[in-house]
């Protein structure tokens, strides 16, 4: 039996790129090492880093004036990175409140001493739909937070706030590479890589590099300054995480590239969108508009049912379909990894259930 | 022809744990999910990191009042986070300055405001013997930071300074597991997995529990009462890392555990010096009786020699000898994972090349 892993993260990786790590895991490049074996500061692992790099900067055609940054810690630990290095002009940034991972930015940032603002919030609909812009992007912001694609509430923001010369800093942790954006449309985007790039451990970072060398006496990990002068090897680097992310990466450009992705990414999102919108059993919550090609939540309204719908899944080998704690149900997970194939199988499931149901 | 890898890190692993990593790597425990896809918040993960820790703690026997905790970042994050979590009483610390890596720990944690007492140092002999305690250990110091195992300089502590109440804090790096201690002797031991453990990305954190959750308000990524009460899933941790850690440490309990370990070191490391201290051609500078088990650096005292020893031992599959930039020379490393038949051939290639040098 096929299985298809609808994970929110870590999740699904091309199956080529799986069975590609596999085959060469005991010798990397005939070198009689495993890739984790490999010092950083080996000429192989040189090649590894410096490809990656070409690679994302083909791929999201990143301009020479932004840096690629390699970090640990995911996108909480840039919650903290970023206004310790951004905001030191004012202290004081703006976000708007699109759900979970925004509030979570606003703590972090608040923790070291930043003042968030909260520009729009779609609070009062339980973020079934992205916030717009309330409050006027004030000269005394040193740059505004957005969450590009919110994970657990299933949105997704194509259209960006006009902040000026206020530059944008995006988290875009659930869909860097599964949506194009232009990149400078932002002074910074940061993403895990554990939806869309590879395994969990590794976090990108990419910064226009007027505005980073502001901050003083950073603790060394958070500094992107220093990781910009070190090449992301002050100290050791997640080798394997960057390895196995560089393959995707190769991947994804044999794919056509991110506007193939992003055109598969809506297709595959259609299909199911298009089976909740016409079913009388499941809801998907989210005003059109807004939804997200990435994360799929979706309701019968009975927790009991719910329960029922994602145990019979995992019986035909989808799995991971149960929601997020905050908003219950189901959710499907559809990165670029996900094959139409396997959206089919579970839009097949969910009408064969709701039939029986019924 | 067989490699041996004498990488000071990322380092070899032990064979049988590559082949189980590959042989596995498409499938995790027949989920039809790689270990790189499977959610942080899966029973099947779950199971690999409560292994991971109950595994640890059998074999370095600690008890139950001290958490065990898994980060990101490395030890350079740690130099961060132990002052910010510990140093909370009196914003001081003590430290033995012992080479390049103390002195990393002490600028880290005076970006973070900490004041540093450098208790005693060897730098006047270049590291190459262990410092002693020169300066009193007060009550108003939060802790007393040492290294028990210097990468660069290739010095091992084995005996702990007296610091009466004043707790001990040990970036134990590059001999976590490869030496015994007794927990109990410190307050907090540190440790980025990528000599001993496993893969780059994981860094193990053991600390006492009466001595964190003092702190206010710190990053999350930084906050040990928070990752203790999270069971260090605040966020995605790297899976694939501590998933490769719990094999290893599984690895380790089959081949006798600690004590086992450390006798096998020892005995490693006695055939290189053994040999070291009998050439003519090659000098390891380091006083006898504070050697380490782990690396080994050693010179001829000719920068081009050293280059063909390098070169030459390559072609023999003997691998990454270069020593540091700031000592020059060569370095074996002789990690866990490195079997005594590779250090029987570096000593046989260097006699061998010492032979045709005269």
């Amino acid at each position: 039996m096929p299985t298809y892993n609808f994970s929110a993260g870590p999740a699904v990786m091309p199956a080529a790129v799986v069975q590609q790590i596999q085959a060469e895991l005991p010798s990397f490049q005939g070198s009689g090492m495993s890739i984790m074996e490999i010092s950083h500061r080996s000429d192989l692992f040189d090649q590894v880093i410096n490809d990656a790099e070409r690679d994302l900067r083909d791929l999201m055609q990143i301009p020479d004036n932004y840096r690629v940054l390699f970090f640990q810690g995911g996108g909480t630990l840039q919650f903290t990175a970023a206004p310790l290095n951004l905001a030191t002009g004012h202290h004081h940034i703006g976000l708007l409140n699109s759900g979970h991972w925004a509030e979570r930015a606003a703590a972090e940032a608040r923790r070291v001493g930043t003042q968030v603002d909260i520009l729009g919030t779609s609070a009062a609909n339980h973020f079934t739909a992205l916030p717009t812009l309330d409050q006027p992007v004030t000269a005394d912001l040193d740059y505004v937070h957005v969450t590009t694609n919110n994970t657990i509430e299933g949105t997704l923001l194509t259209q960006l706030p006009a902040t000026g010369n206020v530059p944008l800093v995006a988290d875009m942790s659930s869909n860097f590479l599964g949506h194009q954006y232009n990149v400078t449309d932002f002074g910074m985007i940061f993403a895990g890589a554990q939806k869309n790039l590879g395994p969990a451990g590794l976090t990108i970072v990419i910064v226009r590099d007027d505005l980073i060398g502001h901050a003083q006496d950073l603790p060394s990990m958070l500094d992107y300054q220093l990781f910009a002068d070190k090449r992301s090897m002050f100290n050791t680097p997640p080798v394997f995480a960057i390895y196995a992310a560089g393959l995707v990466l190769k991947w994804l450009k044999a794919q056509g590239g991110l506007a193939a992705m992003a055109t598969r990414n809506r297709e595959k999102a259609a299909l199911l969108y298009d089976f909740l919108d016409q079913s009388t059993l499941f809801t998907n919550p989210v005003k059109p508009s807004d939804r997200s090609t990435m994360n799929v939540p979706f309701v019968t309204g009975n927790a009991a049912t719910d329960a029922q719908v994602i145990a019979g899944a995992a019986d035909r080998g989808l799995l991971n379909l149960k929601g997020h704690r905050l908003v219950g149900g189901m959710r499907a997970s559809l990165y670029n990894a996900m094959p139409k194939a396997g959206v089919q199988a579970l839009v097949d499931y969910l009408a064969a259930f709701e039939a029986h149901h019924a």
